[in-house]
C-alpha cells in the first residue's frame, strides 16, 4: 500500500494510491498520516476501506505532494553505512553505526524546491532509504523481530552542506539541518508491498547525469540491525524517520567535487518506492 | 513571569507562578505552553490576565511538575561552550560553536526520575542554561537583536552517556538522546524577569556534594551570538530549545570519574530560574 499526503505545506490531506494510479481520499478515516495514525492500526483501516470500496477518488492534478508522514518527532541518520561511500569520503569502515540527527523541521515534499543555504558553497545530495517507525521501539530484544516496528519505507534525500558539516566542528548536525534539507516521499510504502528492504536499487542523478547507483544490499548495517541498535540508546516513536545512509557518488567524493548550484535539478528513486525531483534555489 | 506546566506526563496543564508563590491556572487562556502559544503573544495575554486578576488559583500540591514547554520541535545543544569544561574534557577551545542535537523526546519534568540506560557505565550530568525560542529565527542579521527571538530561559540537565557519546562513534547524539535525558524547568522565566542571561550563576550537586559552580558570563559564545549563529544554518521555531553548554565539573572530568549510579540524586539550579532534583534509576 502506498500512503501519501497532498496539498499545501502544513495543510496536507491524507490519501492512498491505488494499483491503477488513482488517489483515494483518506480524510474520512484520519486527519493525517502521522505517528498516532500509524500506531493505532491506521494502515489496516485503510486496507479494510480499500476492500470495502468506500473511499472517494480525489483528483490531485496540480496539487503539491507533501512528505508522506506529518512532521516526524525526530529524524535519526546513519552515516557511512555503505562501504564505497565511506571510502569515497576518506573515512574508515565504522565498527558501529555512526548516528546523528537532522532537524525534523527540514522534512519537505519530494518535489519541493530545496534551498541552498546562504554562504554555502558545498551543498551535496544523498539518496537514502528512509524507514518510518510504526510502533514504539525501546530496548528491542534482537534484530530478529525489529522490522515489526516499521510502518514502511520512503525515498529520502539527506541533503548536506559539507563545509558546515565537516569543517565548522567535528559534529555533523549543523550541515544536515538547513531549511528544506530533507525531501521525503512521494509515498510511504508499507512493508508488505516494499518487500525485502535489503533488495532495493537506489539511484540519483543531477541535471540528467547519474551520480549514485547502488543497492540497499550493500549496507554495512541492515535495516533490522539499525532499528534494533537505535532502540538500545533512544526510544523510537511512531512517525519517527531513520535515514539509513547513502551509497557512493556524492559530490564530496567525485572528481572536481561538483556541489549543487541554484538551478540544478536532482532526481532520485528507489525500486518500488517512487521518484523525487527537486530544483535547487538560493536561500 | 514564571510559566509552568503541571500534571501527569502528556496531560500537563498550563500555569503561572505568582510572586507570592501561588500557581494560577491558565487553562482558560491556552490549552498548553507550546510554540503556538509563545509565537502568538501568549505571554502578553497572561500578563494582561494577571493584571486583571481573573486567573483562578490552583493547588498543585502532590501534582507532578512537567517541563515548562510542551514537546519541543527540536533540542539544539552547544558543546564545549565554557573554557574550563573544554579543558577538563581534553578538547581544544572551539573556534565556532560545536552544535549537536538531542532527541526532543528526551525532555521530561524537573523532578522526574532519570533512567540510566541499559549497558551504561558512564552516565553523566550537565547543568545548562536552556533558551526557549519564542518567534521564528531564520538568518537573523546580527546578534544585536537576536534575543528578541527568545521566549525565556529555564534550567536544563543535558544528561549524557559518555561511552555512547564519545566511544561508539565520533558523533555525540547517541549518548545524548537516551530516554528521560533532558530534565527541563521547573519554570520558563520570561526575559524581563530573568535579566541578563550572561549574569546567572549555575550549580549542580550529586548526593549533596557540589560538582558544578559557575556563571553564564563564562560562556565562550553568549546566548545572543548562539541564537544568531544557529539561525544562519537552521530555522529556529517557537518552542525549540537550545541547551547552551555546561561548565566544568562533570564526572568525565573529575578524578575517579564518579559517573551516576541508580539511587544517586542530582540537584541543580540557576539564579532566578529555580531548581531541579532527580533521582537516577536503572532503565
Amino acid at each position: 500500500m502506498k500512503l501519501l499526503r497532498f496539498g499545501a505545506s502544513g495543510h496536507e490531506r491524507p490519501g492512498v494510491l491505488t494499483d491503477e494510479g488513482a488517489v483515494l481520499d483518506l480524510s474520512a478515516l484520519t486527519s493525517d498520516i502521522d505517528g498516532a495514525f500509524l500506531a493505532s492500526g491506521g494502515p489496516d483501516r485503510v486496507r479494510a476501506a480499500l476492500a470495502a470500496g468506500t473511499l472517494p477518488v480525489v483528483d490531485i492534478t496540480g496539487l503539491r505532494v507533501g512528505a508522506p508522514v506529518a512532521r516526524p518527532g525526530k529524524v535519526v541518520c546513519v552515516g557511512l553505512n555503505y562501504r564505497a561511500h565511506a571510502e569515497e569520503t576518506g573515512a574508515a569502515i565504522p565498527p558501529r553505526p555512526v548516528v546523528f540527527m537532522k532537524d525534523p523541521g527540514t522534512v519537505v515534499g519530494p518535489y519541493d524546491e530545496v534551498l541552498i543555504p546562504r554562504g554555502s558553497s558545498k551543498t551535496d545530495w544523498e539518496v537514502e532509504l528512509a524507514v518510518v517507525i510504526g510502533s514504539r521501539a525501546r530496548y528491542l530484544e534482537s534484530p530478529l523481530h525489529a522490522l515489526d516496528a516499521v510502518a514502511g519505507y520512503a525515498v529520502s534525500n539527506d541533503v548536506s552542506e559539507r563545509e558546515f558539516q565537516l569543517e565548522f566542528s567535528p559534529q555533523w548536525d549543523l550541515g544536515k539541518s538547513c531549511e528544506t534539507f530533507n525531501p521525503l516521499g512521494p509515498w510511504l510504502v508499507t512493508p508488505d508491498e516494499a518487500g525485502d528492504p535489503q533488495k532495493l536499487g537506489l539511484r540519483l542523478s543531477v541535471n540528467g547525469t547519474q551520480r549514485q547507483n547502488s543497492a540497499t544490499g550493500d549496507m554495512i548495517f541492515d535495516v533490522a540491525y539499525l532499528v534494533w541498535y537505535l532502540s538500545q540508546y533512544m526510544v523510537l516513536e511512531p512517525g519517527d524517520v531513520i535515514n539509513t545512509g547513502t551509497p557512493a557518488g556524492v559530490a564530496l567524493g567525485l572528481p572536481g567535487t561538483p556541489y549543487l548550484r541554484p538551478g540544478d535539478t536532482v532526481e532520485l528513486a528507489i525500486d518500488g518506492l517512487g521518484a523525487q525531483r527537486q530544483t535547487f534555489a538560493q536561500a
